[in-house]
């Protein structure tokens, strides 16, 4: 199966017993809005709620049809009441990890599940969870969305970067960022300074992590410590755990109980509910981004007013956007400002709890590779699967 | 989910990405030819080379496209190697009993797997495999196909009746089947002595199972048994086990156990290999079904004269038929002849190893009822699914 | 435009402004039922009344939706108010011809307008009336159809043959029918007789006018003139006008118009409009096909039920089928008996006012060539049109 | 026929014989490349040459496929050559006017045809052409496209305005437009004033014709009058031709004939061919819709660099738009400045000769009203068509 020639389709063909033809495509489980709603879910009882609000479709006057409207959520949620206890992994360290949930970062808000952190929470003195993308994607929507759902507080936030992706943002080309150069370092650093200061704006006092790959100058590596606490009045650690485990980030991971531990965070969403869906939209794009504001197609907005009107105007917002530029162009690196975010479209996730706002491509089903690898696995004769990797 | 609006689909839409734009469709698993191949496979290795040749396009030259050539075959026995241990249950009273694998009995042969059966030769004394629908269909299939592939050799027959279906035969409408009717069961004799006479063309000695419901009468019973005696030549038992369990047939299985045993039977499949297609089909029909002849599309006998030029003529046929009749009219009850049988199309099953002779509907996708089993499925509070059943 | 691409399509898709999406496709105008509907009115009123009952839909009860409730039939009786009037032309030695109207010869009947032949009727002494295909086809449809609606007479009848077409249908390859070949000639000749006595059953007397090729034998064309005056008891022209113009038939001509003033014509349509539409199926295949029976599918079955529920059962049929062969079998050459004639399908054309009955493809949308035409056609500097022939 | 349904379809369904099927769709004539080619075509055979540069797929190495690689041109040059010659039709009063050629104001540039104006020019003293829309887009789009390729060089402008236009620009309702508002007048002629600077860019000096309403009052007259000639310094006309016929525009003509026999324009285009595509856009969204910039997506860029890549850079930019606003929203009246021209797509007419800049909906197929007229049109037992109007 190449799944890509499932993305659109028209189905219900071949005659009246078949249904009326339609337009239609298959997402990938991930890009569902059940794994959002899921993913989002407190309880069973609060799950069934979610499922039974997602929208499928409209009546010929516009009245949503809703899963509930099919009867539908009932056996929707039979069918996923299993898959809603959180799996308990380990690390090769023997940490206890749970590793649950997996709704796309651009349709969806990219975090696992509210029940697997709130077990944690219940089981653990300290809870990491990594929030995937740039801090302007994956950080804002695990506090503005999966923290204003859950009611989730978190109380210390570390920012992942690399000399490699700075230098990236200072210019350098993909071939050359294995070279030192301080001065492009230098440069792109205004990206890590917007990420730690938008971290700020919701309360919280972030430190930064600095990810060790093996050919790093150590004198960038100085130079890169100095600039944030020169420029940014915070902390940076350089982090070995790739190359020695656990105990490559130990300096860090002191540092961060400390803080999480000194009852210093303030934390608060970007916006409150009550904001009207475009200014939580602008201010977004603002707040985080540095935009000068933010265009919203006619067709966008009259769906926005349509949510509102709904009932809907209260939800957060979720962006597609690409995670390669603070802006919806992924080739304007650093830390621009001044630009305008369009939003071409709106799309209500009324079950998950969300309106995503598409200032760029969403791809609810991935493609194969050029080879793809179910053409290397076989059966051995003495029954051994080979090929998986 | 309405399954039924994927039966008929045009699949990659929406650009170049997405793959060339193409008319399809989903089978349900059970009509899949996987389905198929997976049961006349006598082993792993069987059930690749069997998945390995089946034919899933024409390439623009018209050569057939197997998924080996896709290089699939090796996944696809990976996905099956745990689906091929036969499942070993039991029933109410205790006895071993394999479900394994569901073929379609339209679209394939409609017998459980081959390593199943094989599986219980090797641990039991008796193995019963039921086959479906009316003799026609189930036992031709299991007889000319099953047993062909897999060298089985059956040592003796039950054929099933009842008095109603005798009685519909003999003109009854479906209301009034419950009253005595002697006359019209003699009838709707001719229909199952058409069957016993069928069963010994393989050189078999049937026996009949009259399977007793609670309203049936004592004298029609009676009426039953005598015809089968003189007008047959054969014995009939009836049985209770549906109210009694296996004791209510139990003299029946003493019988089966004792022709069994006796080593009379003489078996040989109803035409032999080499026999071209379109004979084998005709073969069936005067021999089975009672016709005068087949009468074969241009069109299908096209395909015939390709599959041969392919080299698959020696492959047996499994014909697509209503199993309401021995004719290919739903209506023609009793034991018609001189008919003639339409073969409007005809289908290579590469893989499984056998050529469909479409005489009839074939749906591969069955439609939901008017009420789906799903809308009344939930969860209650205390975590039990209710409405399953 | 590659026209073959039209023949299936899906429409409507792209939103809820363009409409419900649906399977359709585009059909040649001469295999439009207005191109029928258009040959059999005898009026404007007529043409428009016909129009009026063409059906295009069905509604979600199934009750037929016609032209005149989507209020069409108005505005397509004024498109075509001119195209009703007849066009009359002249042949090369300057006869007058009305050339009008063309319905496609298998989904409709294949005679020219009624208009146009009553037009002539009141104009001429004499009007000849071309019926093409083999006269199962074009005679029988021409006699049945046309001649009952339009309440024409014919006074005589013209069966045109070819040594060469004989000579096939004695079993000669196509590469040899050039060679002189008095055995197959006998052979074949047993069509043409069958076609002899077929008029015969409409009260009509035909004679054969031999189509004279130039690279026919004399002996062979003798032969042949003897064959029809001894085994069919009719007489046979040889006939010249390709190569001599009218004066090559003068003598056939004579010949017909003494038969057709002798008013010895005593015509009669093969079957009553009362008689049940299977039946009028049945009555041409015997007839006029030397069948044994008709093979109706129970889905065409099923339509003709209904189609004689909704009041169409007085209605003629229109037989699709292979102008090749007496029977549903292309292959079948001669004058084949004792087959089964097929009825896969049926479909109502109300607006015209027949039945068809399909007994074999139907193509309503022809392709291109593999090198169309249009890519020699082009403009000269000089503005002359090149390419056209 | 409901046409919309034609809009977007996939065709070439039912089997091989039908080709490969693809997503499609029908234009309406005046949506067709073909008509904006036959309009700026100065000869046949120039009119040739485009047709053959039409562009209508892409090679699976994403080469251009043109109507010549198709050997379609010489065909289509055959099927246009006599709608080539212009139609000479009289007005109401006489007057000799050309109507030719009508290529839709979005996806083309909404001017009649190049051998018409010329022709006109070649047989009167004065040609006026009407460039319907804002002039933002009609004359933006007569001056930069159609002359730039003609070679045509307009001697005079008349901007034509009405109270009611310019009093919605000032912010007055629909329903209020009757009622006299000298402050809305004045409020709205920020709108007027920007289209007599725009039309100066060009090196043309217009006048203003005020287009009078029955309804309008002296008063709000009399102000527009003074607003033009002391606020953009230019001169206005009150213009009473649909009352009065020729006459009611005299005192305008003599004063336009009076312009263009002056010698006075200097007339250039707003940009040079040698402008990259992006900056001609740029250039119209600054200095004729005055914007602050375009935002072009990702998308639209890479193709605008692969048409220049292509050899297409030099083309003018044929801009679809909103004609209610001087910026992509609708609803922005007046005269906006600072906004953001969104630019979401780009479409190569290298036929015509142009590159299309997406910055609105394009609707290639219009729909039928909810009534359409065909249901009235009928014919008269007498022959006459009723209903057409």
């Amino acid at each position: 199966m190449n799944d890509r020639s499932l993305r659109g389709l028209v189905s219900s063909l071949g005659g009246v017993a078949n249904g009326f033809p339609r337009e239609d495509g298959f997402d990938i489980t991930v890009a569902s809005e059940v794994m959002a709603a899921f993913c989002l879910a407190d309880s069973v009882a609060d799950l069934e709620k979610r499922l039974a609000r997602i929208i499928v479709a409209e009546t010929r006057d516009r009245k949503p049809v809703t899963a509930a409207d099919l009867k539908a959520s009932g056996a929707m949620t039979v069918l996923l009441k299993d898959a809603l206890q959180p799996n308990l992994v380990q690390t090769l360290e023997g940490n206890p990890a749970f590793v649950h949930g997996g709704p796309f970062a651009n349709i969806a808000h990219g975090c696992n599940s509210l029940i697997a952190t709130k077990s944690a929470l219940s089981l653990g003195d300290f809870v990491v969870t990594e929030a995937g993308f740039g801090a302007d994607l994956g950080a804002e929507k695990f506090l503005d969305i999966k923290c204003r759902i859950g009611g989730l507080e978190p109380a210390a936030v570390v920012i992942v970067a690399t000399l490699r992706a700075l230098k990236m943002h200072g210019g350098v080309a993909k071939a050359d960022l294995g070279q030192p150069n301080i001065a492009s370092l230098r440069a792109g650093f205004v990206n890590l300074a917007r990420h730690i200061a938008n971290i700020r704006k919701y309360g919280l006092e972030p430190v930064v992590a600095i990810n060790h790959f093996s050919a790093d100058s150590a004198e960038e590596e100085a130079e890169l410590i100095r600039l944030v606490r020169e420029e940014a009045n915070a902390e940076a650690f350089l982090c070995k755990h790739w190359a020695e485990g656990g105990k490559g980030a130990e300096v860090l991971a002191h540092r961060v109980a400390e803080i999480a531990e000194s009852g210093s965070a303030r934390f608060q969403p970007l916006y409150p509910d009550a904001m009207p869906l475009a200014d939580k939209m602008r201010t977004i794009a603002r707040e985080i981004y540095g935009a000068a504001d933010i265009a919203v197609t006619p067709d966008a907005a009259a769906k926005l007013a349509r949510f509102t009107e709904m009932g809907f105007g209260h939800l957060p917002v979720c962006v597609a956007k690409t995670q390669t530029s603070f802006s919806a162009d992924p080739k304007l690196l650093g830390a621009p400002s001044g630009h305008i975010v369009p939003v071409r479209d709106a799309v209500l996730s009324a079950g998950a709890g969300f309106v995503v706002m598409i200032c760029g491509d969403i791809l609810r089903m991935p493609g194969l590779p050029r080879e793809p690898a179910a053409e290397r696995i076989h059966l051995t004769a003495d029954g051994v699967v080979e090929g998986l990797f």
